[in-house]
């Protein structure tokens, strides 16, 4: 099972302790240990932690402030959402689909699922940092789980029919690695600061920002990449300062 | 989804009126109607219905004194467990078999899906009444779950693999064009001028050039985001140009 060590649940904003238990229990039911945890309800997280019957895993969550920190070193980062607002900018596929490129990615380098509070789901600025969402397929009339409850589901995706996933392992290895959430985030502020110093966008207009976050992970960049492309922006920005 | 009505989920002696709820929830989530309950504890029941958001689907729930009455109308009858029983008398299926059998069945003629309480499970005589049992393939290590998450991953299996309208129409909608390999030249084109004009390549580099278009190639880009990080791009020009 060493590739399901690659994979970090990540709740994002969770308000009820009762559901960050629910979803460590799920992850220990499928065998995945790595938990995350951004900005929780302190409170919630404390209770939780402290709870009868409590995991080891939920004991070695890690804490983080925002989403960027909590997925610099994934290399695939999903969201998952009920899919019920209309003005989603991202790709969105289903559980079944989603779940076969993380199984494959699993394999290699760390993935990230994004699991959003129970009242608001992801907001789009956590959304800006995943390369495309994925929804279980619930009824249009009653889209949205429990937290829990799309936990499960989501890992038991990922688990099932497990005995078929060896064999892919050997043709994926020789592809080239996806960039870094680190590396593609870097690359977006060196970008971002181009297009303030060019007048392009205005400083500090969020939906500017959360728009290129998402053109850039639509890109999918290889490491490689990621790395030259960053070169070349830092050239220009260079240039650009020392004209 | 005519199918899914011969589906009933039978809560056995469950304790918890959360678990109750979260049944309910996730039975209405994947499209499945007829909940039966066994033997409740009684304030479990009650406080289940009367709860803040208790769907009608809790409302119409069917209370019943015994396994037997409440699958009389069913042809075929499957109890879920965590499997770690080493007397069990039954044939084992993992839900993945199961469901496929399940899902047949349905078709034509009432199903009864049990789930037991949340400590002991199913007892020798509930079981008595199942043709056959199912296990969610959790680890060895920490086989039971939630019976909340329990209900949500059988009822996924059930439905996943369906046809949901929503899910899809949605994924094509966000779907684009690729660009056409016009618009990724143009790119490349000014790329490669703001390179040179920053010192990044030397002019008429030809190995360059060839890189950079295999690069921006390899980025698969859709066709408004080709559009887009021209605009960027010559935006960026001009300045260098104007500074």
């Amino acid at each position: 099972m060493a590739d399901l060590d690659h994979l970090r649940v990540v709740l994002v904003a969770t308000r009820n302790p009762l559901n960050i238990g629910a979803a460590a229990r799920a992850m220990s039911n499928f065998g995945v240990r790595r938990l995350r945890v951004v900005n929780p309800y302190d409170k919630a997280f404390r209770e939780a932690r402290s709870a009868v019957g409590a995991s080891g895993l939920l004991a070695k969550a890690e804490l983080f402030e925002n989403v960027a920190e909590a997925v610099e070193d994934c290399r695939l980062v999903i969201g998952t959402t009920a899919g019920t607002r209309r003005d989603l900018q991202h790709r969105l596929l289903r559980l079944q689909e989603g779940a076969r490129i993380i199984k494959r990615q699993m394999n290699t380098a760390p993935v990230a699922l994004l699991f959003g509070s129970e009242r608001y789901g992801l907001s789009n600025e956590e959304m800006s940092h995943c390369h495309w969402l994925m929804r279980i397929p619930t009824r249009d009339e009653h889209g949205s789980m429990n937290l829990g409850q799309a936990v499960a589901v989501c890992l038991y995706e990922l688990v099932r029919g497990r005995k078929a996933a060896g064999a892919q392992t050997a043709g994926v290895r020789n592809q080239r690695k996806p960039a870094k959430s680190r590396e593609v985030e870097r690359l977006t502020e060196q970008l971002l600061e181009l297009l303030n110093t060019s007048g392009y966008v205005k400083p500090r207009a969020v939906a500017a920002e959360e728009k290129l976050r998402r053109l850039v992970r639509r890109l999918e960049l290889k490491g490689t990449d990621a790395e030259v492309l960053l070169g070349m922006l830092r050239q220009i920005a260079w240039k650009l300062a020392n004209k």
